[in-house]
């Protein structure tokens, strides 16, 4: 036809292996979630386009995927702005829609819209794609899940430390060794004042926040340049040093906002955080008090955390934090919440990259079987229900093609068992099994089947 | 502010209770799906216009909700269309991508695009939403999910017996009784030249698709209209009075078509479903040969089946048949299939009509327990722990409020059991476990909660 059809550059098809691998994640997740009390919504594709736009700065405008209006969307569009073919101003008159950008704005709208049906605290979570029209590159895409958890209308440090908890009990429960790094938004700008440079806080802060990437010396090399003195970096560096586990690094760093009303607020809050941790049972070890996280600039006022992967050098794949005003920009201020996110695609890599998916089971079916002529097909048919109804999938190859093809569809579909059944088994309602695995086969008697599986 | 900020008309936010229920829904459709070897796939939101433009009829190519281009848009958007105020020619120059319209055709992409990787026969399912610039109305939405399970290159009628079979167990499994309706395109075809109207073929399955709204004297008169003959009118009516179970139907039209040789291949067609299901062991009881079921006029070329719940009048809540020629509007003719769909807001609607939601457990958790201050708390949040490890869900009142507002809260999100620590509880390591049902009370020990609670 000349024409190629393919998905639009900067979204994926996910293959049945992929939908497999990502449920098994993300129902690993939502169990966690159900257990702590969170409960799941949804929000359309669409809202309005004043609903996102202004919401992600001026570079976030311009990634929303917009909708044309429909019908004749031209018939209302000044013409001035056609002729001058002012495509941003233009813009708004054709189109009153558009893809969400992230989860976040669309819960707050949630939240002010239905404010009088929600009891609070509410605790929600979200697994939803989103859309960002960014140049598509590797690992960057223009459709991808985001995967949120939120508690609105509680103060609480109860829920930091339940949010803490569920990252511990999903990535053990992955089997995937992670850390979660702790910090307190309060506690960069008590750092700024303690170091004497309070009117520089903002550029401590976005230094620290590109640790990641650049390294503490990168850091201080930032701050040279935007003329933080030698003498805070002098004091910085040791407090940066700090090692230990949670608890002895906030012994070591609570003396030095002893007189500092942020700090002293935020090592309390770190210290209630801790004592109901340690009520969860929490496992400490994988807890870092991490003073050079920084999560961004605004929106977080409190805890904030950041999950990495221990052997995997894939950067955050999970982060959160306090907020103290989610709907503000809908007309409800002041309602604070915390909330956390997992980076799907990026866990998706690290189970991948530890070889945490070897194992996986991807079967289509756990039996298929044989098919050779009508009969027998008949017994198999009739076997397949029986399966099914005991809760183990089997299928019945369609057709009485030639064996080595339908052997062909076994391994394919990596299917565990094959099952034959020809002339002479069914007069005796005895079967061969085959392990596809070890090669191995055995005789079993068709009522003996189910069993013979569950075993 | 003034401006309010709303989902989007025809979309719909999903409370917790509503994704709590879609969720029970989609599950048990999705084990019959597994137990089958059906797997998921899922594809983008967003097609390639070209995609979609043309497979839908000019009503849904209006109808498909088109994306703006980033960016500059109209750099390239000749002069004289955007003079002219042509919005329908514009489209295409300022539109590159559109949301999907069906799953259908991103299907038919994904196979065309993936077919050197995928094993055929291959089952697939999807269950992803869907758009369309609907004028919204009641029970008409622009969002909505669909829910699709197709086999794809096999022509072997073990399909359409499996096919059926999950649709009786998913709406077992729902407590919900319904009728599968059988018929076969070619019967219809046949049923045409039977009468001796074989040019009017069209005219009578349109006007059978009509049945549904019109009942049998409305089909009559629309053929009176298109001057088919009372001749033949008379030799239909008793066809369509044929009354009895599955076979007993088949039996008795099989005579009429033995010299027709699209009619006796259709009848081939049932009797060996036929088979296929007593192997099956399907409840045919709960399926209905009617000559009257037509599904549209082109796409499907085999067996065909709509289902309809047995006590609410809802019309179809789920569809599907054998059609021939999938992909070859991709160029990839010739890949015959079978597919069946789920109407979800339809079954969601039916099981609440029919009082199938009432017992549903939509509790954000199993146990909550009463915050009476910091010390009382650390043990409950301890118990939480470990009730959440051993897979209770549980959740502790962030603050010490007013024991009041904490059993509001309980009853608000029909949590079943509230458990209170206070003083005298904490000193003997007991609790008092309420059941907020029956507004009984007793002590249970902290370490005797798990296997209370279990019982």
């Amino acid at each position: 036809m000349g024409i190629s059809y393919k998905n639009v550059t900067g979204t994926r098809d996910f293959s049945p292996l992929e939908m497999a691998r990502r449920n098994y994640i993300t129902e690993t997740i939502k169990k966690q979630f159900h257990l702590a009390g969170f409960q799941q919504i949804e929000t359309p594709a669409m809202e309005q386009l004043n609903t996102l736009m202004g919401k992600y700065g001026e570079e976030g405008d311009r990634l929303i995927f917009k909708i044309l209006n429909s019908g004749d969307f031209l018939a209302k569009a000044p013409e001035q702005l056609l002729q001058n073919k002012d495509s941003q101003a233009l813009t708004t008159h054709i189109s009153e829609k558009a893809l969400r950008y992230d989860l976040t704005v669309p819960f707050a709208r949630f939240v002010v819209q239905n404010q009088s049906a929600l009891t609070f605290p509410f605790k929600r979570y979200q697994i939803q794609p989103v859309w960002r029209a960014d140049r598509p590159q590797k690992g960057r895409y223009r459709e991808f899940y985001q995967c949120d958890a939120d508690v609105v209308g509680s103060k609480s440090l109860v829920q930091e430390a339940e949010l803490t908890a569920i990252y511990l009990n999903v990535f053990k429960a992955l089997h995937l060794p992670v850390t979660v790094k702790i910090n307190h938004r309060k506690l960069l700008a008590a750092l700024a004042a303690h170091i004497g440079e309070t009117e520089k806080s903002a550029v401590l802060i976005n230094a620290l926040d590109k640790t990641d990437k650049i390294g503490v010396d990168g850091v201080l090399e930032i701050l040279r340049k935007e003329e933080i003195s030698e003498a805070a970096i002098k004091k910085l560096i040791p407090i940066l040093e700090i090692s230990g586990n949670f608890t002895q690094k906030l012994t070591a760093i609570k003396p030095l906002f002893a007189n500092q009303e942020e700090g002293a607020l935020a090592i309390a809050e770190l210290e209630q955080l801790e004592v109901y941790g340690k009520a969860l049972q929490l496992d400490f070890d994988a807890l870092d008090l991490d003073l050079k996280l920084a999560r961004g600039l605004n929106y977080y006022t409190g805890c904030i955390f950041e999950v990495v992967a221990n052997n995997v050098a894939l950067g955050s794949i999970g982060g959160g934090g306090r907020y103290d005003d989610l709907t503000g920009i809908f007309g409800m201020p002041g309602l604070s919440g915390v909330g956390i996110s997992f980076g799907l695609d990026r866990i998706y890599l690290a189970l991948e990259q530890s070889g945490l998916f070897e194992d996986f089971n991807s079967s289509r079916v756990e039996v298929l079987f044989v098919n050779f002529g009508p009969k027998e097909a008949m017994a198999a048919m009739k076997l397949v229900g029986n399966l099914r109804a005991a809760g183990i999938s089997a299928e019945l190859y369609p057709d009485a093609a030639k064996v080595k093809k339908q052997f062909d569809y076994a391994n394919k579909n990596n299917i565990p068992f094959v099952a034959i059944i020809g002339e002479s088994e069914l007069a005796h309602q005895t079967l061969q099994l085959k392990n596809m695995q070890t090669g191995e086969q055995h005789a079993v008697a068709f009522d003996a089947m189910i069993a013979h599986l569950k075993a």
